[in-house]
């Protein structure tokens, strides 16, 4: 898929690029991986599908205030119009892009990096929760999202403190933990399918991508580690009297990774969407294509600290605010600052990578 | 018409009316008195001109971050319900409302104050300029704007400091002044004109509310006094060495306000609309709903105080940031200070008022 930032203003595309690489290597990388799921759907869509409407209708769900949103929605229009050149439709269509994130994103800073000639695209801000209905009846061509529909309507009722000293569903929680996150895992992903499916028109396509786990039994093995080692840092802090054991017992992030059985199941169950392809793969903790002359000289010493510190960046990035509000603000600087530590020692003797779960579905 | 706030927060309702009527009562009594040609409008456009839309989508142009935009779409959405519901249209329409404004505008206070229990209603933040492009071809039933189009899209062009100390176009400004600010306006208000055409379905209606002068000659009577009065308090900072001429000189505000000819010419003359009504109406420039006890003892001297005050705050929420781009956003209270003052003195010997020009326009 070829990026041409039509959505993206220029200037702010170059200094994106260059801030990306420092700051989001990790998102590009991610992104890239699903990116030919996402090319194969839309040649699939126009045509057959959804014929060639004349105003093709798209949405990103968890769109964040950064550019990476408009990189691919932009990514998204190039591939549609080549689709509608090659298969000699004269009339190109219009577009509409709704950014839908929740109503507390910095939409403010989206908007200044969209760029003011658009031509035939409208870009549009659209606030609200996923798990709620975001457009008319039947509107929809196109649904996306990128790392955000992992992530719980809440916290699995009725924890209460029986999973302890983890913050989520970790390889040491006892099993009545597993069930409360897979009954809100179930319920919340069978609400999101049924609330798009009302949205999308027959025939039009979903790409997801999300955190997943690469074990049926969640018990067996850690694919979210990156939290087990933040528990530990609260741990230290607990008996460090810097966090109160009952502030970290009562705390659980609303997070949730199948694993590929439990999404085929939801999927079918649901009846909205067919399930055209899921594909699954790995990316390192601290993948990134930025290259620094000052670490090649030693990548072995200066890489480590720097995936360390880009690694916590990355998780305080998604947590800090829930994290700030149970544990209060002025402890964040150190928890973080402890956390790139433990993050530094974990990589030295295991390279840790993310699972990721990608599916296209089809309405019906 | 009646205002349920369906898209207003509750909580955010309730303190919005408290502040409202300290601070926004101005824009209330100028808003209420244009509802009776909106309501009818409404009445006019469902059933035999869009007939009965399952999704009835419409736009606010100059939305601004407050709460004004989300209770006059509110209105509108109760009313159109009420019209559905009495011609026995069993089924509600759905409602997509697209809240514009520049991009810079601070959307993010607007989306904290959106119920997010719309039901029918999605609501999204639109950023960009009127006289652009904001919408697919055909896709709207109902554009409104409320005290948006009278700014231009620049500062009329060939100006240079032939308006000498004057900031608009003021009843001293030279005929040069008053060609390039009407050729302008023109260029605009044709530009706004053919653009909301291509958006809006045949049948597809608009309605506009905005300042206007109340005669042909603009040397003949200042309809827009209010800026009179700021180059007035501009020259006096001249003297006192706090601005420079040459800075005043070059300041013109890209504002324009048309006489009735001159907006039922430029309809007629683009052509895609017709002009269903035009009404005139003033309002006190110190208009308000507002009632505070202390001051019924001696409205006389408190009230104008206030007066000052309040029309100064009113004239420095839409001019502060092009006034502190030009001379500095350093003496910009001392500015509104010595401009509240002089509007005092102006009150004790004038009752003066904005003059506004609303019209209803369809589609063709």
């Amino acid at each position: 898929m070829k990026v041409m930032k039509k959505l993206l203003c220029m200037n702010i595309a170059g200094d994106g690029e260059t801030s990306y690489a420092n700051n989001s290597g990790l998102q590009k990388v991610m992104m890239s991986k699903s990116l030919h799921v996402l090319d194969e759907t839309l040649k699939d869509i126009i045509g057959d599908h959804v014929g060639f409407p004349k105003c093709f209708k798209m949405m990103d769900m968890g769109c964040s205030s950064g550019p990476n949103a408009l990189l691919v929605m932009s990514g998204i229009i190039n591939t549609i119009e080549d689709l509608y050149t090659e298969k000699n439709i004269n009339e190109l269509p219009e577009f509409e892009v709704f950014l839908n994130d929740l109503p507390d994103n910095d939409f403010n800073n989206l908007f200044k990096l969209l760029s003011h000639e658009n031509g035939n695209c409208f870009v549009y801000g659209l606030p609200g929760s996923f798990y709620g209905r975001l457009l008319p009846k039947k509107s929809l061509h196109f649904a996306y999202s990128s790392y955000s529909i992992h992530w719980l309507s809440q916290v699995p009722e009725g924890l209460e403190d029986n999973n302890r000293q983890n913050i989520y569903m970790a390889t040491e929680s006892p099993p009545e933990v597993y069930k409360a996150y897979a009954k809100q895992y179930e319920r919340d992903f069978s609400t999101f399918l049924k609330l798009r499916g009302e949205e999308i028109v027959p025939g039009g396509r979903m790409v997801l991508t999300f955190n997943g786990r690469s074990v049926e039994d969640p018990s067996s093995k850690d694919d979210l580690a990156i939290f087990t080692l933040l528990a530990k840092t609260l741990v230290d802090m607990v008996a460090e009297g810097l966090v109160k054991m009952d502030d970290l017992y009562s705390f659980n992030i609303p997070i949730y990774s199948p694993c590929t059985r439990e999404v085929e199941a939801a999927i079918l169950s649901e009846g909205s969407f067919t399930l055209d392809r899921l594909e699954v793969f790995r990316v390192c903790w601290d993948a990134s294509d930025y290259t620094d002359d000052d670490d090649q000289q030693d990548p072995s010493i200066f890489g480590k600290q720097r995936s360390g510190k880009f690694v916590a960046d990355c998780v305080r990035a998604i947590t800090e605010p829930m994290l700030a509000s149970h544990f209060g603000s002025t402890i964040m600087d150190l928890l973080f600052g402890k956390y790139a530590k433990k993050i530094v020692e974990h990589l030295s003797v295991e390279n840790s990578s993310y699972f990721s779960i990608v599916v296209s579905l089809s309405r019906r």
